[in-house]
């Protein structure tokens, strides 16, 4: 049988994660702009490979059309456009573009076409909604935390923080009002606020509030769900000093006859700072805490996710975890195990039992560390 | 018996401050290049005023001929040249422009032209260096330190600090590698670093070295010397988190096709946050200790500083403090209490029981706050 073609948008970090990842099962191609990323996929790889501009919609829609399935693996800015455009070629996509639009925007028209399109599917959006997602099929869920973050193993002053992606993606995270449920009512929260100390196996992380609940807070009826940040303690402070003072601003000032926003000077000087050097190790934590009620009795489920960089292949845990999590999905669709035409965040997908647990199959496969506990 | 002359050059903060305490005794007249400055002076005090540019040596030569006495009360980055002028004109001058040059430098032309040039001559340097010389010559000094500070009374979040001088000059503070002694030797310490907690009467603060010893490093042999700068609790963190992260370089860089200075970016922001406001409440501290023998016995005395915005002039402790000592210094030269020929650090005043005592009364008879105790 002739083998499915998938074609991965974006060889980025995470788009070569997965590019790799489905190239023994798969006849994968690989698309970008820069010709460096397609060669060193192509090299260490049995993956096909296109130099293209993604944004030019007409040649993006044709470039798509001989595929079985379509990644989404494009920066954010990029996504919406991106999975529009593959939902117009009626091509199922799984996406992890994390973009910032509202993605149900596409679901009347993906049911049309009828594509399936699945979006957010990485670690965070991704994994922690198909688990709010598969317990929201099976009890009566009270409250539901996520915590999570990417972090170097060596605590560099005087940030002890490396960004596992763009440091303009992070401080928008450090910025953005968050939304959370308390008592049943969507609650605007200051980011980087109520940080509290948390204890992992390996060491004390701080968390705070961060706006990641996303589809979540639309989809799932839980009267309380919050979304935190992990990093090591101390960096709350010292992120809320910089916003406090205007790092972070976005209105340009005037310095020495140069107008200049503080944001690109900001990022300019973090740049280097926090760039994750090539091997450098980092690591992915994150827990989920799922409490309430479960056939009459008070229940609360907790899971720890661990993950380090891959000396081996060279893959850092944030493109591991985010690119297997998506690459799960993918196999699904493909194998037509999950077929729910229109937009489909991943909580839909952890709401099918053989889904969800053929996911969490997967990422233990793959030396993801995952604990589930029950009280 | 006709009133000597003074003439005060620059009529900032702390040159108005001057000017008008010795209106009441002498004929003043301040002189500054800002119009506004000098009519504010004009219209409250009994001080004449003369607009000019005090960067023209000759000129400036020119004008002081007339004076019995000299008041340096620029910028620091004029301060050398100035006091220069004014020695090479043959005029006594007291400065407080804590110029960063050698002042001994000018200590063999003074003396040639007969001239008695005190210089740091405010709080500190200042003040403290007049009680280290006063101990000086009575006992043998083990130990002299100094923590000195000067704060807002209301403590606004992010930095809780506004600067009573030039941020600039805050941030040098933060930057300039600190000289202390340590075991009879000068060592180069971390500003910013050895960071502790001391109680004063009316709250927490914290204090780090900062580079403050200046002419003490030469001018007396105590073993053990340090200055250090006083802070609300948590701001040396936030400060050297800014220079750790390159906030304070003086380093170009370019962001966004602009070259631009992060130091001059910096102070661009923080100066509207470090802006004391018109009438805003401040006040000084400072704690100095002495500790060695005396007549055969450990002794260690210890003095503490406290002033504060004063409500009915509009001056601030910071003018008030670096202003009087200054003051009470040129009443001794004018009186002919103090005739010491060439450059004179404070510590040379204080070396003179007289002079020293005569200081003292005469800050404490302007409501400046010294409290004296003896173990």
């Amino acid at each position: 049988m002739k083998r499915k073609n998938v074609i991965v948008l974006g060889a980025g970090m995470v788009g070569s994660a997965i590019a790799s990842d489905l190239s023994d099962s798969y006849q994968v191609t690989a698309a970008d702009f820069n010709a460096e990323v397609l060669n060193e996929l192509k090299k260490r790889w049995k993956i096909k490979t296109i130099k293209c501009n993604l944004r030019e919609k007409q040649s993006l829609k044709k470039l798509v059309e001989d595929y079985d399935l379509v990644i989404g693996a494009v920066p954010g800015f990029m996504g919406f456009e991106t999975v529009k455009t593959v939902i117009e070629a009626g091509k199922n996509i799984v996406d992890i573009s994390f973009f910032p639009e509202d993605a149900f925007l596409l679901n009347k028209r993906a049911q049309q076409k009828k594509v399936i399109a699945v979006v957010d599917c990485g670690v965070a959006p991704g994994l922690s909604n198909m688990v709010a997602g598969y317990h929201h099929q099976k009890m009566f869920i009270e409250r539901f935390d996520c915590y999570v973050g990417g972090l170097p193993k060596e605590r560099k002053p005087p940030f002890e923080y490396k960004a596992p992606f763009s440091p303009i993606d992070v401080i928008e995270e450090y910025t953005r009002p968050a939304r959370i449920v308390v008592g049943g009512k969507e609650v605007i929260v200051e980011p980087l606020s109520e940080v509290e100390s948390l204890n992992f196996f390996f060491c004390k992380l701080e968390a705070f509030n961060s706006d990641g609940l996303r589809s979540l807070l639309k989809t799932l009826d839980i009267p309380n769900m919050k979304e935190k940040t992990l990093r090591y303690p101390g960096h709350a402070t010292k992120m809320q000093l910089l916003r406090d003072a205007g790092f972070f601003s976005k209105q340009p000032v005037v310095i020495d006859g140069k107008k200049i926003t503080p944001l690109d000077f900001t990022t300019g000087l973090l740049f280097p700072l926090w760039k994750l050097e090539k091997g450098e190790k980092e690591f992915t934590v994150m827990r989920m805490e799922v409490e309430g009620k479960e056939n009459g009795k008070s229940v609360k489920y907790q899971y720890e996710l661990y993950d380090e960089f891959d000396v081996k292949t060279g893959i850092s845990s944030m493109s591991r975890t985010t690119g297997y999590t998506c690459t799960a999905a993918a196999r699904l669709v493909l194998e037509g195990d999950y077929t729910q035409q229109g937009i489909s965040p991943p909580e839909y997908l952890g709401a099918r039992e053989a889904c969800f647990e053929y996911v969490m199959d997967y990422l233990k496969e793959r030396n993801i560390k995952i604990k589930m506990s029950k009280k």
